[in-house]
């Protein structure tokens, strides 16, 4: 089963969105040093050399939270994805439906998060989230329906 | 090994307690509607019409609060489980020790749920909380114990 | 390739790095407790007797978040881990590229952890942080260039 097609395709589908997923890690990091915004007191030694710079540095910006945010919603989705997903992948589904499932998950979070980081006006992140939402529930409700073992 | 019964059990128990992690997604939504708290501007085009009303909708909630720290304690638990009971059931346990482990997690977190949003007075969400960690520690140790190799 | 020393040294090195992962749940526990510092008023039934010291201890504490942020980091970082080298390792890469992807993510997190925690002065925490991004984007480079099916 792990040399099937589906399998395939879910180990591409997912690495894409997961690799997805970690750069937003790096781009914290990124908005962190633009706006001068930090939550460790160690972590502005380069930044602020006195006293004064360092209590001015270690707040929050409300940029840096809307990728944390973005982050944190990416953990919470595409997570619960990826296990469902395997399972699912494992369970023998037909090619053609499982792609049309990680398609349309890995489209909705990629929207997510151009919708996010804009930010486009809602509901363009509201409606991308429940799809990608609905593809996973799908995967779900599949699974529990075919395979009930309790 | 991925069609053993023991196998099929982690897909339900995982499929079962993945899909409630991912509800709390919705619930955080309902809750941040009904108490008006959001924390993003463009999410009140909707609900705040004027300028004044956007203002006094971006706030936290304690009851908003309160389901996502509940989201979070299942990400910090339920994600170890569904890995750690992965690789346990293709370990090749015993039917019965694995159903136990898988049952007794599930529980565990839908009461801690439960006791989470009621909220149940403690130690009701602190027992139910050690209980799914005790179990994923249990399956972490015969892991460890029966296939180290470094 | 589920009996492979690839796929057996997978499942060791990510069980510690998992349960590793895990004790980051009782350590806030322990802080919480000993810096007396509660997200939920429920909490305090213990602590707190009357209703000031409840007031007290409804605050957050900078060692208390220091673990939280640690925490959410080696969610952030250690969940793709897993997804990517399952994917890697059963796509049948040499046991010795695969063990020193392993060890290095894991060494870094570990590192991180103490670097996190004492605090070490950076650039110690950054460096074990990017360390361990750059073995997962390793294994997902490998992946989408051996086995893209899209």
């Amino acid at each position: 089963m792990i040399d099937s097609d589906v399998f395939l395709a879910f180990s591409t589908y997912t690495t894409i969105v997961v690799l997805k997923m970690l750069l937003m890690g790096p781009m914290t990091g990124y908005y962190r040093m633009t706006r001068k915004a930090f939550s460790n007191p160690e972590d502005m030694a380069i930044h602020g050399r006195n006293e004064e710079d360092k209590k001015k540095f270690l707040r929050t910006d409300p940029d840096v939270e809307r990728v944390r945010r973005c982050h944190q919603n990416d953990l919470e989705n595409i997570v619960p994805f990826v296990v469902i997903g395997l399972l699912y992948a494992l369970s023998g589904p037909a090619l053609s439906t499982a792609l049309l499932h990680f398609r349309v998950f890995v489209g909705s979070r990629f929207l997510h998060t151009v919708a996010y980081l804009l930010p486009l006006p809602q509901p363009c992140r509201g409606v991308s989230w429940i799809v990608g939402l609905l593809s996973t529930f799908s995967m779900g409700y599949r699974l529990l329906s075919t395979s009930l073992v309790i």
